[in-house]
């Protein structure tokens, strides 16, 4: 059977991804230093503790975690949720506005299948989270791209972007924002622009979907109220326990209109039906007796100094015509790189020459724009390895920049 | 917001599948008899070696089990896949041929990922599993049934059906079939149907989709082989770790041509980018303690023996005119009622006055027909309630085939 003639449209669309793919799949040698993966450090886990609350699971309730739970979570994880949207988030929700889903990437998923239809039009970042931009293709969506800046999306941007979409009578179904640490720039809407971020929306009618992934993790500055706490009707929550837990378990969550997260669940019913039944228990198990609150606590010390880490080593090792975000949380730095630069390009030589890898930027535009810039992911990486990944990276820099063939300076 | 005015089309087409979730509530209530929900019994579930495998991976994996996995999932498990594929089902297979899914249903919404366009024609049996129907219409394809009769789905009426299409100028894009202990109706297709309907299907240049989930599950009767092990080219092979393990690790896997798994780990990247971490390890652990083969084993002694119960207790307790399949194996019995009968108002009726609970027959048929047929599942319910749960569900049906107002029959 020739399967590649009977493909779907959409999967034409999915090319970038597959790209992005095989560069992750070279970056997992052990001989890379690697800044690419947006990975979780594993010495944040608290894998003893973690390791108890399983076995009370498994002695308590092990038939009920082995079997089918409700297609909108396990209604005690649904609790704790619903509490945390309110003590952590200051969000009033009840359990009917909470969808427990496989992670924030299904949860952006069962909103794609919900309120979607082809041809569509989005709003996403430029750059975005290059997934996000996966799921809006698999939908066969047309994205439109909003400038994203050091202080992140533009609201005077996307306001006449609004504009001129609606003046050729087109209307947007949704805008996809990151507000917190983003993802890759690392940048964070201040509050002045979240307000008119969500005054233009009002204006506009315009509904948001909210990426909550990495807020939690500020190693810096004033914490700042989610989009959804200013205006809980107009926003899509999402949330993962990726970056807060740990993303084996596959888990995150929506938290919207109560209508709406019965239209989901229906969406999800004809996904994987309901959420992984052993791993809610597992998790709530685990936010029950602080966990979840503990490992942010680790989180934040281990990264906010591997931030420090990467940003001293960056201006010391890399030349000054380039530029890179200063992230208050998150996991990533940004990087521009001067004009003439061709990142993909850079990446191949920095893996062949120097053994380092990055994501470089195209993936994360829609148009596959971007190929100025880079994105460094400094979680997962040990702290000593911090100094020699960025050398190697200022090494493949300089040299390319110079003109000269990389490598060469090694000799220099 | 008005979210219910904000909808993609196909939410219209899901209201069928909103009616039987609120239905399946229902039948959870703890004084209800119910033969509703396809699950296993957690009498089988070998908990205490389970158990052990857990706590091996707790505390030898715990780090990787809690961090991201590769999108077409752990390695090992892949492997032990291909190897099961060979010595349980005779079919040769790689690693490249496997990829690991949230489940057998998120494997059907991959492949609809994959394949499918919206208005591409599907094939499905009527009646045929609920939530492949709603698969095929969150993605909106035109659905059409080939009738399955005592022996599954009728061959002869396929190929009428298919020449028909064709006249048409209509080509379907896959056929979705349930060889062995089918759901809803727990039959199977002899030998000789499965390779007249792999003829039919070569000559039509018809891809097959064949869901196994029970088929491992044999009480009586000679084992049969798999279509994929009679034609593997052909043959996209769904599986689920449901049956044969435990729903709740959300797990199932596809075999197919290595070129297709790749477009379908790519569709996996836009809904859960992987499969649970956590749960993959646990899984082949089990299985390579001999947990998965044990349980199959326990399976089959517990349901064979509730299977003998319901079907002698349906002999005793219903009226003649009533009939049923006798399957030899998996979860489901099927009934068909007399000229006259609507079974989602027996249901209703059921629920109310006797307090029994089954899954009436129009979700099984893309078309919603069906009105005189109802699934019972025997796996779940004790195997001590099922005498009381069948002559509940007999007083119904007689008060009801008698023009009774039902609940009358009880003062008789």
């Amino acid at each position: 059977m020739k399967w590649d003639q009977r493909l779907a449209s959409r999967m034409a669309s999915l090319a970038p991804s597959r790209a992005v793919t095989e560069i992750l799949k070279l970056a997992e040698r052990p001989d890379i230093i690697s800044f690419s993966g947006g990975l979780p450090d594993p010495a944040v886990f608290l894998t003893e503790r973690i390791r108890e609350c399983s076995d009370r699971i498994m002695s308590r309730e092990m038939a009920a975690a082995l079997n089918y739970g409700p297609n909108p979570g396990y209604t005690p994880l649904r609790e704790w949720v619903a509490s945390h949207m309110k003590q952590i988030e200051g969000v009033d929700s009840t359990v009917e506005d909470v969808l427990v889903t496989s992670g924030g990437l299904e949860a952006l998923h069962l909103v794609a299948l919900a309120l979607l239809d082809p041809g569509d039009t989005v709003l996403v970042g430029a750059p975005t989270y290059l997934a996000a931009l996966h799921v809006f293709r698999a939908h066969q969506t047309r994205i439109v791209s909003v400038p994203v800046d050091h202080q992140g999306l533009d609201p005077e941007a996307l306001e006449s972007i609004l504009s001129k979409l609606v003046g050729q009578g087109v209307h947007p179904r949704l805008i996809y924002v990151i507000p917190s640490f983003q993802n890759p720039s690392g940048v964070t809407l201040p509050l002045s622009r979240r307000e008119r971020l969500l005054e233009i929306c009002r204006k506009a009618d315009l509904p948001i979907v909210e990426d909550h992934a990495y807020a939690a993790l500020r190693y810096r500055g004033d914490d700042l109220p989610a989009l959804k706490a200013i205006d809980p009707d107009r926003v899509i929550f999402l949330h993962t326990f990726s970056k807060i837990f740990g993303p084996g378990v596959r888990l995150g969550w929506i938290c919207a209109d109560s209508g709406l997260i019965s239209n989901l669940g229906l969406c999800k019913l004809g996904t994987d039906q309901c959420p992984n039944t052993f791993t809610q228990r597992l998790v709530l198990e685990c936010a029950r007796d602080g966990i979840i609150e503990a490992q942010v606590d680790r989180s934040v010390a281990l990264y906010s100094r591997k931030l420090r880490v990467i940003l001293g080593e960056l201006e010391k090792r890399l030349p000054p015509s380039v530029t890179w975000t200063r992230p208050e949380g998150g996991f990533y730095t940004w990087l521009e790189l001067p004009q003439g630069f061709d990142t993909p390009a850079l990446l191949e030589r920095a893996l062949e020459d120097e053994k380092v890898a990055f994501v470089a930027g195209p993936p994360f535009f829609a148009d596959n724009s971007g190929e100025r810039f880079l994105r460094l992911c400094f979680s997962f990486l040990a702290e000593e390895l911090i100094p020699e990944g960025v050398e190697r990276l200022g090494r493949v820099i300089s040299s390319t920049a110079q003109g000269r063939k990389p490598g060469h300076s090694k000799q220099a």
